[in-house]
């Protein structure tokens, strides 16, 4: 029998899988937790960041988290470390990181440690908004025909904003950066050795480089700023792979130090949310994946084109070959959630956790599914984080309407639950209103386990029924699938049909839900148009007043 | 030396203090809390209240205070009882009471005791805001005159909507009621043994009652339901006395009970606010008292006279003879810092608090004061018990913009102490557009004494000078200068400035925060304006949809 290990770094932590190469039937698995987690406040040093919207990574967590898990995976699956034939590796996106000649991070030079710059911008760092704007207005300007294919606007979280922050705010790290690298392609190059295979796919959906016409042109890119042609040709250069593809073979001191052969194959993987679609066995017209985790992004896979507002992308072969992909997404999903676990929920739930045996999250469901729709009188508006889609403004922020002397946590609990599910709604009718067709809704992703009552929302408030993916661990099998393909030389589509998970349940809408729905979403609906088109300014003013992003 | 009493009724205790009658000298002080609080979710005996909006009082809290803290406070000031030569009773209003004809609360009779409408209905009880509606409407279709008088809407605070309230939905406990009535003057009843003398002060306030024009027209009353002209003439019936006269004389049976003189002057108060108002020296042109509590109230003495839109009351001889009186005020002041600290505060924040020997408010007030104008990133709408002035909407709801996943407690606890300057602020630009000139701002009331950023914050958005009154009990004094003006029988202005408090000490706005709050007050007016004017219904459509309000 051979086997194949998909990697998958998220946010907080990364997971290897040991999957039958035939079959995908998963073996064993391997999590490892970053120490550093998701540095926000301060450097390792204790340097303090100053403003908001700091999302840094160390990379010493994620080579160290493969050293870790890959060989505890492959004890675990009882396996010989030589039946192992290929592997890949996917993770956040875009994270990006600040590489020497030698690919050596920034960050991990002494001069350089206490420089926030010089570490990982996590996908959420979202300090790059100002740069993001600029590419949007220029692009606006010169009615840039490739503008279409990211929903009309720039993210913040792309690749050039984030590196255009650091020419503008650390010229020294800047000009120290050889490259910048998705964090995937730093640690695949670790792996094979060989610097220049990178993700066209990640390319293609954040770094504005498209796999048929290549960048757009430089004359854009100067308009935008003096420095932006060097970052994209010189600062962000490699040779692009797709996913499914064969970055290289697995160099000897990798090998050895992971227990695995030399010479295996090293498969180009793609983002992790991709994964996470192609590992639920999203490849057929019509599908739509929705990956709920800390975030959540949507696929659409379809033969049909079309520019959709608002949405990061619509992209040739961008999910399997053969089909164009359209992805979207909120970008606070169980990160909203844990946020008002961690700084708005009284003492007192904790103790009615530790009785109930539950932990705060399963509490506050449990009371919260007590609850007829629209009775908590509250409405939220999901964008603790920005809005992704279909509004691409990271600078926009939360809203909670309807707070009276009664209202209690699991209320707002509840109202936090509806915004995830009026969100995606947002989404869903905008590919509806032009003209795509959704044949199936699969769901995968951590919540997508853990919370039921979201799911049912999801479910109701869609009015659409939902797969539910068997695999938690969707992604690292995507990983897998791709290492497999990559491996055989077979078309991706072929692989995912061969080794995709199961669906555990489908959620069927229920009709009474539906229609009490209904005119609380309106209510939504309005107050998402209004604060997300009409006026937000509100938002961003204030937001931004104080040095919020640290430079106004 | 003479000594006259007050006392002061307020939401969760009661208080009296021993005044010296010459000078306003308070000499002791005396504190009961209500054991029942207030009822919001059941009965006494575990009925559960449906729906929500309720807040009742238990009668027998408030007859039990005057028998231990007038007796306390006397022994505490070292007097003979026989030294005393009045005493005066101000109370939260509207707070209303079915009686039967021996003034026996019905809640009291064992027949009637698990009837959630045979209790007394706080001034903040808020389920009638259907009746209040139907008043305005009515008023309106007629095109009455006397609704300017009221600032243009009726609110469900008041004594008319709450007893329609009790007549369509209980009318065993209607017909049960002899009389509803105030529970100041129910509790005066008890002193002089005589029902009949009313507080026409209050009446005018708070029912429709007029000094010169008596009710509006029984066609109105007709028009507005069959069962209202008995309601305002059978109902309410009583005879109207103005504050600062005598109700009657201290019968023997509770001159016994509480240790004074059989016969002495019992006096006709206020209501809290404006008995506050009183002990704080508010009687010239131009001075406006604002009292901060669980709610909040402002009144402008002037000689003026126009309509004021959204200023709940107009009333000649209001607050003292010879001047208009012009009302308004918050209705959720103190309350929704407590909420914030009861449902939305982690239990890191008590570690914290003990920590530092501080209880939640203090601690936060501490963190919260590092905090520049409009740092905190959030803007609120003080709503959470609807807004009294300058929208008298009672079913308008709380708002909070500006979450992020940087958002903390503090921030907030913040935005909620902003929010109720704008909310203030709102009020005074009323008054000012309308001609009325400010001459003096004078704040008194609980909170006054105990939140020091507060004031600050109020300074600099009103950008006003604001003397804050010595007395932190000066309703209680309030009430006891009325009792001196009852007993000596001389003009009310005369015995207030006779024995009013002093002056604490003056906070003067912050240039540099004045404008720094600007734009940021710029936006919680749109806010404002657009949620309380434009579109109310999104916040009402959603807080009634499942019965919130036990009647749709």
């Amino acid at each position: 029998m051979k086997y194949v290990i998909g990697v998958d770094y998220g946010t907080l932590s990364a997971r290897a899988i040991v999957v039958e190469q035939t079959s995908g039937h998963t073996l064993s698995e391997s999590v490892y937790s970053y120490p550093h987690g998701v540095m926000d406040r301060r450097l390792p040093d204790g340097t303090p960041l100053s403003g908001s919207d700091w999302a840094l990574a160390h990379p010493a967590d994620y080579h160290e988290a493969l050293k870790v898990i890959i060989p505890d995976a492959v004890r675990k699956a009882g396996i010989p470390g030589s039946d192992v034939t290929a592997l890949a590796i996917t993770a956040t996106a875009c994270t990006l990181l600040p590489v020497d000649q030698n690919l050596v991070p920034l960050c991990m030079k002494t001069s350089l440690a206490n420089r926030p710059h010089a570490y990982a911008k996590l996908w959420k760092h979202h300090r790059a908004q100002l740069y993001a704007n600029r590419m949007t207005e220029t692009a606006e300007k010169m009615q840039a025909d490739f503008l279409k294919n990211y929903g009309g606007k720039i993210s913040s979280e792309w690749a050039v904003p984030k590196v255009m922050e650091v020419y503008h705010e650390d010229r020294e790290v800047y000009n120290a950066a050889d490259r910048f690298m998705q964090i995937s392609d730093w640690l695949t190059a670790w792996l094979t050795g060989d610097p220049e295979p990178q993700n066209g796919s990640i390319a293609q959906y954040k770094a504005m480089w498209n796999r048929r016409d290549g960048y757009p042109s430089d004359d854009y890119f100067t308009a935008v700023g003096e420095e932006v042609p060097e970052i994209v040709h010189t600062k962000l250069r490699g040779r692009r792979l797709m996913a499914g593809e064969r970055a290289g073979k697995l160099c000897a001191e990798a090998a050895e130090q992971l227990g695995l052969s030399c010479g295996i194959t090293v498969g180009m993987a793609h983002t992790d949310a991709h994964c996470g679609a192609l590992g639920s066995g999203a490849c057929d017209e019509g599908d739509y994946v929705f990956i709920i985790g800390t975030s959540s992004c949507g696929h659409l896979v379809t033969s049909k084109n079309a520019a959709v507002s608002g949405v990061t992308g619509a992209l040739t072969d961008g999910l399997v070959p053969g089909f164009t992909c359209y992805s979207a997404g909120q970008a606070c999903v169980g990160d909203m959630l844990d946020w008002f676990i961690q700084h708005a929920l009284p003492g007192e739930y904790d103790l009615q956790a530790d009785e109930a045996g539950m932990n705060l999250h399963q509490l506050l469901e449990r009371k919260a599914a007590l609850q007829k729709p629209g009775e908590c009188g509250l409405i939220a508006l999901d964008w603790f984080n920005g809005n992704r889609s279909t509004l691409v403004n990271a600078d926009l922020t939360g809203l909670l309407l309807g707070l009276t002397m009664e209202t209690r946590p699991e209320d707002v609990y509840r109202a936090l639950l509806d915004a995830i599910a009026f969100g995606h709604r947002e989404i869903v009718d905008q590919f509806s209103r032009t003209g795509m067709e959704i044949r199936r809704v699969i769901l995968c992703g951590g919540i997508a386990h853990k919370n039921d009552l979201l799911i049912q929302i999801m479910a109701d408030v869609l009015n659409l029924p939902i797969d539910v993916s068997a695999d938690p661990q969707a992604s690292a099998l995507g990983a897998a699938i791709c290492a497999a393909a990559a491996m055989e030389d077979i078309p991706l589509g072929d692989a995912v049909k061969r080794m995709k998970c199961g669906i555990l349940k489908t959620v069927l809408p229920d009709p009474r839900n539906v229609s009490a729905y209904e005119p609380v979403y309106a209510v939504y609906h309005s107050l998402y148009d209004y604060f997300g088109r009409q006026k937000p300014e509100w938002m961003t003013q204030v937001r931004s007043r104080w040095g919020m992003h640290g430079k106004e």
